[in-house]
């Protein structure tokens, strides 16, 4: 992992390929975020479709015509700032490179998605473990059978994304992110994976299995801003651009500034 | 069930023995509270058991030294404005009286605890439906094995209520009900009753039982302000009052008072 809990320096590491990893744990304090890089013809239906569904797709930065720019969130350049990308061709990976300026070009709109790294942070301030933070790898997610709200094209399944917790920290866990409304919020669900269509809990379709749930555990489900990728997948668009999964963009935006404070 | 929507008039029916049951639905915009009445020798370390044990005694009420009135929830007299009394001693109830002169002594310290009630009718609001509510009944409400911090001769376990939802509502009713820490606050458990001492859980110990559990529902439980009573049981106390269960003091306070609100 990289040891740096400096938004800026963190991303001068990754925009000059010295890290391409998953981002949990780095300037841990700083918003991260799901990346979906798109040409313009989508983007009206699918800035509709961030709005329609909220708790997987809360849209937290936008550019578009070839800006590569996204001043609101920090001095980054989407083409060099991520770890690793996806490039999407007909709903197939066609390459998973450091950097995306070979494939950039002055039609691309890019969405930035709030990501549940930012509660993780105050979950672990109030005392409860998180899992694969402690081992150091990816979050699980996996496909559910919860429908997205439709927008044009852009229809489909959620991802979630999994913490196994004791019934205790699943309460406290729940009172804390769902301050966080701008960064998936509350969980959708919690206990039998079944019940929202996932068949096995030690194989996520991304990230790393988890480790184990323990007996006095529960599985606790939080919407993923992984959702846009399952969705491109299906519908086999000709061109897009995604992170991956679990190697996000780093803002310079402070966790603390997407709570919703109580007095 | 009594229909009356505004508070003064609702004790007014209560004060002239006009209605001796349940007080859940009732004014059901105003907080009510949970009634333990002891002799001035047990004052401070009541009071310090409350501070100690915020979730089942969160103190919203206090009066001494025999003063029968509770000014800053409403014009109120506590000997007669509860719709059923407990009259105990050495851990008998010796009387269940609609009012309690005859029993009125200079030495008495009245206490005032929340009570879930409060977060009932926000719950509601977000479209929850609350079994005991709808069937207008007394909420299920358990002896448990969990430990209360003890205060001088006040130590036991505490008493939870139970609301059976579903898993959404769950997270719902967790969401809205940690808005509200004055009066009990989030739950503290959900799931097997067993994990916190409950062995049947159509056989509560206070209230009426549950109607049932559906298959798509899990129990959800609550500290609960009756806590006292099951400790005064047990500590056998000479001469101690409370409220009969589930028939509560009715104040003027507004339940949206006690909600930290989200800015």
């Amino acid at each position: 992992m990289l040891h740096i809990q400096n938004s800026k320096e963190a991303r001068k590491f990754i925009r000059t390929n010295q890290y391409k990893k998953q981002t949990a744990g780095i300037a841990s304090k700083f918003v991260q975020g799901n990346i979906c890089i798109l040409p313009n013809i989508y983007k009206k239906d699918f800035y509709k479709f961030c709005n329609k569904n909220p708790k997987p797709c809360p849209l937290i930065g936008f550019s578009e015509n070839g800006n590569p720019k996204l001043d609101k969130l920090g001095d980054i350049d989407i083409r060099t700032d991520v770890p690793s990308y996806r490039v999407w061709n007909n709903g197939n990976i066609i390459d998973e490179p450091q950097n995306i300026e070979n494939y950039w070009r002055d039609d691309l709109s890019t969405f930035v998605i709030g990501c549940s790294m930012s509660f993780e942070q105050p979950l672990i301030d109030a005392g409860i473990e998180i899992q694969h933070i402690k081992n150091n790898t990816t979050v699980p997610m996996y496909k559910t059978n919860i429908n997205c709200e439709s927008s044009g094209i852009f229809q489909g399944n959620m991802v979630v994304s999994m913490r196994p917790l004791t019934i205790p920290n699943t309460i406290k866990a729940i009172e804390i992110s769902s301050q966080f409304p701008d960064v998936h919020g509350g969980p959708i669900h919690f206990s039998n994976p079944e019940d929202v269509g996932i068949k096995n809990i030690m194989k996520p379709e991304y990230g790393d299995p988890p480790q184990k749930i323990a007996k006095n555990e529960i599985p606790v489900f939080w919407a993923c801003g992984v959702t846009p990728q399952l969705i491109i997948e299906k519908l086999k668009l000709d061109f897009c651009i995604t992170h991956k999964p679990g190697c996000m963009l780093i803002t310079d935006k402070l966790n603390a500034n997407f709570k919703v404070d109580l007095n």
